[in-house]
Parts: C-alpha cells; structure tokens; sequence
C-alpha cells in the first residue's frame, strides 16, 4: 500500500465522500462513469474522483490527489474544480453531477442564467439577502477550459454565485465548506431546478 | 440524561412521529433540512423538531418541548403549529413538509384555492359532505407569522379546512387527531395534489 | 383461532395475494387504505381484502371469506368484484387499485373508451387477434353500484374486456385466471396507461 | 444435470447477465416477462432468455443456448439479435429493453430517426467523432423479421449506429463487446431519450 493511498484513508473526508457518492448514484443523478467530485487536502491540493470508477461504489484507495500548482489543466471539469478551490480557501468540496433534470433544464433556458422566486428553499443556497428573494442560477455553453475560467471569472466579479452554476449539457456544479454543505446544496438545487422544471411543463396550459 | 429528553423517550407519540419522518424522508418529500413536525403533549404544549436535524434520522431526543402560553411566536411555521393546536383541541399532530409536486402546485394556481372534484380519495380528508364531491385546498401567500394567522382565522370561519392548506412556494401543512391520521392525509393529499399536476401538464394537449 | 382463518392460512393464493399487496404498495399504486383486492374461493365464494388494513402489511388472517348467493352488494367496488367473478368461472383473483397515472388518465380522457394501437406490449393483455392491433380500455362514470353492474353488463356482451377497465377517478379494475397473471395484467396496464399518458404530455410540443 | 446447464454455470459471462437482469428489473425498464437479453458463448452461438422468465429472477440455468447456423429465425426479436452478433464479431451482449421512456419517444418521433445535440454523455455511446456532435439514434417501425433485417442492413451501410436503435413501440435494442459497455450504453441511452422527452414536454411552454 503506498503512501497516497494510506493518506486517503485517513481523510475522514474521503469516506464520507465515498458515502456521498453512493447516496447520489441512488438518486440516480450520475449516469453510469459520469461526473467529478473532489474534496480539499490542503492550500494547493486536492483528492478527485478518478473517471472510470463507478461513483456509487467509491472507496477511498479510488480517489487520486491532485496538486494544482504544478500545472495548467486542460480538461474543463477539472480545471473547474481547481478555479473553484482557488478563488476562496473556504471551498473545500465541489461535486460535477449529472441529474436528468438539470441536463434538461440547461439544454431548455437560452439566457446566460435563470432567476429564481418565491422558493423558501432559496434560503438554503443563497449567499446574499437579495438572493433570497431573487436566486440566481448561471448557465454557461461548454467551452474549452480556457475560456470557460475566463468566464468563470467575470460571473464572479459581478456577484458571488450561490454555490452551484450549470454548463449547457455538461451538468451541474456545486460547491461547500464541508461534505454536509455541498450535499445541501447539491440537494437544494435539484429541488429548486426540478420545482422549475415542473413548473414551466405545467405553465403552457395557462398559456394556451 | 435530562428530564425533557427522558419524558420524550416514554411519549409514544415522538417515537412514531421520528419513524413517520424516515417515511417521508424516503418519498422524498423533505429536501435536506427543510419541513417541521410536532405532536401534542397537553393543552398548550408539544414536541417540535429541531431545524437542523435531518428529518430522516430523528430520535426522540431530538425533538424539542415547546409551551406556547409563555411567549407570541415570530416564526411563521412553529406559528401555525401553534393556531393549529389552539383552533382544536383534537388536532394532536401538524405536519410542514416540502414536495416538489406540492411546491410547484403552490406556485402555478394562482387562485387563493384550488377546488379537487371527480376523485375517490377525497372521502379521506372531506370534513363535510359537501367536501366529498367538493374539495377546496387553501393556498395562501407568504406572509410575517401575524398576517398568516389572520388569513388563516378567516379561512376557518368560512369552512373548516379539510385538514391541508398550502403556503405558495413554503410547502404543504397537514394535520390530524393521531399520527396515522396526519399520515393518512399527508399521503392523500400527495395523492391529489400529483393527480392535478399531472391532469394539467397534460390537459393542454387538449386546449392547443 | 377460528375457522376462517385456519381456511385462509391453508390457501396458497391468499398468502400470494398479500405478496402481491406488498409490491404494489412499494410501486406506489395504492395510497392509504385505497384499493379492493380478492382472490376466490369457490364457485360463489372468495377472500377480500377489508378497508381499512394497509396493503403492504396484509396476511391471511386479514383477508374476510364472503359468500354472494345470500346479499345483494350496494357497495359499487365489492358489487364489481362479484360481478367479474359470477360472469367467468375462470376469473380467480380481481384487483383494484389507484395509481397516480391511472386516475389522471380515467380524468383526463372524457370518452367512453381509448383506444391503444402500436404497443408491443399490448400483446400480454389482449383477448383476441384484433385486439392485439387495437386494443380498448374502457372507461366508465362513477355511479351506484346497480347501475355499475348495468353498464358492465352491456359493455361485456359488446366485447370481452381485455382484463381491465377504469372507473373515472376511482381506480382501475384488473382480473386473472391467477395471482400471477392478474398481476401481469395490472403491470402491463400501469405501462400503457403511462405511456399514453407521457404521449398525451409530450405531443402538445408537435400540435401547437 | 445436462451438458448446457454445466456450460451456462461455467460462463461468468451467464452470471453477470443474470445481475445485469436484477438491475434493470430494478429501474423499471422491463415489465413483466417483456424483452431478450443475450451474450455471445462462440463464433455462431449465444445464450438467450427464456421469453417466460422474469428477468430479475434469472440464473444462469434459465438461459437457453442457440446456435444460428442451423434455421432461418422468424421472431424478430431473436433474428435482431443475430443480425447484431454476425455483423460485427466483436458485439459480445445485446439488451432488448422495454422503458416507458424509449416507447413513449419512439412513439412520438415520426422521422426513421431522432438527432441528439449538445449532451456531454454522447461520448458515452459514439462510434465516430461526428457523432460525439450529432448522435443519430435510429427508429424502424415494426415489421416482420425479414424485413426489419433489410432495414437494419440499410442503416448500417450508411453508418455504424451508436450502439443502439428503437423499433417504434417495440423497445431499445442496444450492445456492446462485454456486459460492462453493453450496460453502460442502456443507461447513456437511457438517459439522452428521457433528457429529450422532457425537453420535448417542456418545450411547448416556448413555442406557445
């Protein structure tokens, strides 16, 4: 056993993201090998999910750490993940799932974002007080990794986006100070985007 | 082991309020955090749920003693608890839960009610017999805990409630004389609920 | 223990059919105490289910022996069951049942039959060799039982029912010449019901 | 015991087609006693499911081996599958499903095929580059064995398809070199068929 590994196991993180692991792939937002989760070790690093691992059956020998200073990232999702860890040192888990919700609704919202109202859930996501009245929910095209950061970028110099953004098809991500959070998160999203979804199939009968 | 804590562990009500809780956790009718539960110990007393406790994985401990002769309440769910208890000494459980079908049922009638007509299983939450062939399910808007008991006083003077309202985007509250019996409604109105829902997203198939 | 019961712990079909209770409970068909389920016993005798017994937790000794020679039935659900028995010797086991989807089809679709043509599935279900191509559900108004029986009636000498048929927001009637093929039947129902209901959903996009 | 019955318990192969079996059964993508799996044992043979069988109570033993050099088949589905193990000797596993979703989407699609655009997951089932961009998923309507074989010949002189076709109201044919990638493409298929069916349901809220 080498010394990664025997590091992993020791992370009480990494068990408790295996854990996560199983009960997302029970919900059946993670189609079969899709999706990236990772969790903090330390300033500049990181365990992830390796891409060919089955994410309900996850051990902590699975994970892959992963320094970020050495080199520039050319797959998008990880160079997600990275951007994610190093805009705010509180950020210590972000998750890449794949609900059929989610899918869809980034497929069926042309804007660059959707507001969402009236929730009382929004409480549990929103980073501001005008974000709970008014949530907003960023959508980005997929892109290069390149120029997906860049645009990363921008969106958070206008506003801190309350934990979660969706690429156009490529999934949802969202991000927490703790396992417990991230899944909060990960939950209230899929609630709010799932209570819209609903929402917008029911609405064309008012319209017509 | 505290007094409090100890009087819980013999209510028999708070033990079958926790396994009603891990029900409806498994229905998904509870996104993470969020819904209250509480059961009637005496007149002006019961035991709530904590907010941060997962409703999934309650234990009598977790639930909370509460005397509502003491003090006016600000928060708007324990304060419906609460009228719901005053309103009738017979009401021994009050259920807030959160369902997607509910939430988005709130948000997409914009009527102050929806009336239910043509259904079988409305004779398991009709309090008159008018309400057998005639269901009126309340919706109110959000509101500070006194507006909400104000517009829940008049609602009840015009017609007892057939033991549901909603409150538009904050979930659905029900009620009943026994934990089967909230369950009983809980789980009808569910029922009802998803029916319309459905009945609607495809009734405009028929209008186009 | 008395003797009924004794006769009913000695009944193969009575133990299937409490199997049978739990997987429909588990597939969400059944909300709270609804449904009627019976399995005969003799030429004018069988087992049913009585009202109030969840059926995901029925055993035998839960299941009420009753004879039809010495009544007439005003209940409109036991009234159907008895009939479906008295018109077939070789019907043995009747289910009713209230799925989301069957109620909201039995709603939504205002003639008094639908026809289903395309499904490969229809095949398990149909009685003849035109069936298997066009194959009717038939939908019945909710009424007493006298004129339930009626309408049957009329129904039956037009055409043999293929095993099922719905009563508008009151659940959907299936038979069998076994436990198992009353349950392929009832599968096989809740498929197409659905996939016409999904059908009915998605094709306003193409007509507007 | 008798010499096929050894040989299927020897196969892994047998056994994790049993699995796979339970799986699907699981996510409701199978009602009763419907589709045909099978799994390739040698240049012209494979084991196949008994149509009778439940298949999420399969073992090893109920599988049937056939050899197709010896008869001409005239049931489609069994003459579908050879066609699929004789073009291309590395298809090892061919899955016939039955999801709600895949007949509601074969159903509503008029045109011989549906383009998938913009989903990440069609990575998961492309042959070609192209593809990745434009998936085609190809739709037949149900004919007799002779004819569907044509057809299939047809489809794949233009192009090799991505693991997968519909038979309009017939199920989800789909494939792959081991029990693994035949799996993972049901479930990528699986996933990109729902994804579009709501989008589809959603949609009309646009166009209207």
């Amino acid at each position: 056993m080498n010394q990664a590994i025997q590091t992993n196991q020791l992370n009480p993180y990494a068990i408790q993201l295996c854990a996560l692991g199983r009960w997302i792939v029970q919900r059946q937002w993670l189609p079969f090998g899709s999706g990236l989760f990772s969790v903090r070790t330390a300033e500049h690093s990181a365990l992830f999910t390796s891409t060919d691992k089955d994410k309900g059956e996850l051990s902590p020998a699975d994970l892959v750490p992963y320094h970020w200073t050495s080199h520039d990232q050319t797959d998008t999702a990880t160079a997600v993940h990275q951007f994610l860890y190093q805009i705010n040192p509180h950020h210590k888990v972000v998750l890449q799932t794949h609900s059929m919700q989610a899918t869809v609704f980034s497929c069926l919202i042309k804007a660059d974002q959707h507001l969402f109202v009236g929730y009382q859930l929004q409480n549990l996501v929103a980073i501001s007080e005008s974000q709970r009245n008014c949530c907003p929910l960023a959508i980005l095209d997929p892109q290069n990794a390149e120029l997906t950061l860049q645009e990363l970028h921008q969106r958070f110099e206008r506003e801190t986006l309350p934990h979660a953004f969706l690429i156009r098809g490529h999934g949802l991500y969202v991000w927490g100070d703790s396992i417990d959070s991230a899944k909060r998160h990960l939950e209230t999203w899929q609630f709010l985007i799932g209570c819209e979804l609903e929402r917008i199939k029911a609405s064309c009968h008012f319209n017509s």
